[in-house]
């Protein structure tokens, strides 16, 4: 086997990674992602794209140990369907590996959500390589999260995942869809510090950042509320997986890790049930790329 | 196989069972814990307790599938060592399992921590049964629990267990040895309880659940504050371990169920997120022999 290729369907892009045995990324593919294609336009998108890659690379389709995909939303990993996808309405509850891998002479196609492929990429090449049990929160656009235990994908309830980003984390926080007041979504994800920052007369969350290392009282707060959302989180990821590792990616957390890290290690310094337990807080290392990779580790 | 023996080991008493292969206990036997014994004592102890169970019951050592032993504190399950139980100073860091094993003619000899074995318990013969994932909160002196994940119970970093009492609940509650104020453990525990009770003139936890029921405002206070960390505490467990069934034992949720019931729909309810997905809410059936039928389901 010369290697895999790793998918990571995201709403507005779709990357493509021509991947190694030892999960290095040798050859990148980028289209934009068409949330209007039908089904049939989706796969063929997709499969002109690894057609187009493997091209590239050099490799036969006999030559690789299978295609990986990792999307948004709830996946069933074992019958390859996409459940419901809302950036791609057209693609929901329909079977996707089976099409697949009959397009690619029968290599073994998987699914997975794209938060968990993340994961799975950090656990396999990136911060949590070697680790048995990790919990991974990815700060952006929303607060996601995904949970790795014995090695293996945590999977809920009706096969859904958890919703680690709508762990209840401060309780006068504003109003979230989920059903309470200040999870940790409502907090700590970009819109909401923007939404926060807007109130005090800033534009978006970068500018809120900014502002508060400038000094801007307004601003401190909010980054304050932050920092003490993500001690709760972290908390209480302490004290119910207590996993070898606790990782945070995305840009909010990326780009304000020494934020991020002293709140998380504030909290563990505290919980004395847990100091004595081997714990490592740490940033993903993989950043965009740690989809692709996750997802090629399904079929490695 | 004729059965199995399961032995809980508490602070005051320590109850045997013999155990049919279907999880029915056939025959007990109670006696009490001497916290002074050496080791070499309480190894005697116990083997002594076991000999008899088994004449009573009438089965010979070479008849059974082995002995299954429940005890509080963290334990080395592989190695059958006891690591540190601050009831049993003597116990602790010990192996336990090989010299009981020789005792009884090599008979496979398990342990386990005394809430995780409770789990498996309800797992096996009781509320829990048949499902693949599940978690149980104890209330009663403390609030502990336990995670089953897969089957199996959920360990995590260091071989530690979840410290689910200590779930943040309530943001302005009491302040806990575990490093912040308002945990599950420092609301709804019955010493805590029984310590709000106090400032209002009451005395013990009962006292205090009977006293809100007849209308006393400080009471209900209490019961209020109660009822609110556990809806905390619920939604906390449902946006991380998402499991198929979670249950609630001990006396203080024994006792006074259809309050926890209450709050614990009422966060399911609101969960917009998880539900449509199959959460059972349920009490324990098992009550104090949970246990002992966890213990021998070690060896079954």
């Amino acid at each position: 086997m010369k290697g895999v290729i790793g998918i990571d369907v995201g709403g507005t892009k779709i990357a493509f990674g021509a991947v190694s045995p030892a999960g290095d990324i040798i050859l990148r593919r980028t289209i934009a992602t068409h949330p209007d294609d039908s089904f049939d336009q989706g796969i063929a998108r997709l499969s002109i794209g690894v057609e187009a890659l493997l091209g590239d690379v050099g490799w036969d389709v006999k030559e690789i140990g299978g295609i990986g995909i990792g999307c948004p939303g709830p996946v069933d990993t074992e019958k390859g369907v996409i459940l419901s996808v809302y950036t791609l309405p057209g693609w929901s509850n329909r079977a996707f590996a089976a099409p697949m891998s009959e397009r690619f002479a029968g290599t073994p196609v998987r699914l997975e959500n794209d938060a968990n492929a993340a994961l799975l990429g950090e656990a396999f090449a990136g911060a949590a390589k070697g680790k048995k049990s990790a919990v991974m929160l990815t700060l952006g656009t929303g607060v996601g999260g995904a949970v790795l235990i014995d090695g293996k994908i945590h999977v809920g309830a009706g096969g859904a995942h958890p919703e680690l980003g709508h762990i209840p984390a401060l309780v006068d926080g504003p109003e979230c869809p989920c059903g309470i007041r200040g999870c940790y979504e409502i907090i700590a994800s970009g819109p909401a510090i923007a939404e926060a920052g807007a109130a005090v007369g800033l534009t978006g969350s970068e500018e809120v950042f900014t502002a508060a290392a400038e000094g801007h009282e307004g601003a401190q707060e909010i980054i304050a509320r932050v920092a003490k959302a993500t001690e709760t989180a972290v908390w209480t990821i302490l004290h119910t997986f207590l996993p070898d590792i606790l990782l945070f990616g995305g840009g909010i957390a990326d780009g304000h890790w020494p934020l991020f890290e002293a709140a998380a290690r504030k909290s563990l310094a505290a919980a004395t049930l847990a100091r004595d337990e081997p714990v490592t807080i740490a940033r993903a290392t993989l950043g965009n790329d740690a989809g692709v990779v996750g997802a090629a580790s399904l079929v490695l």
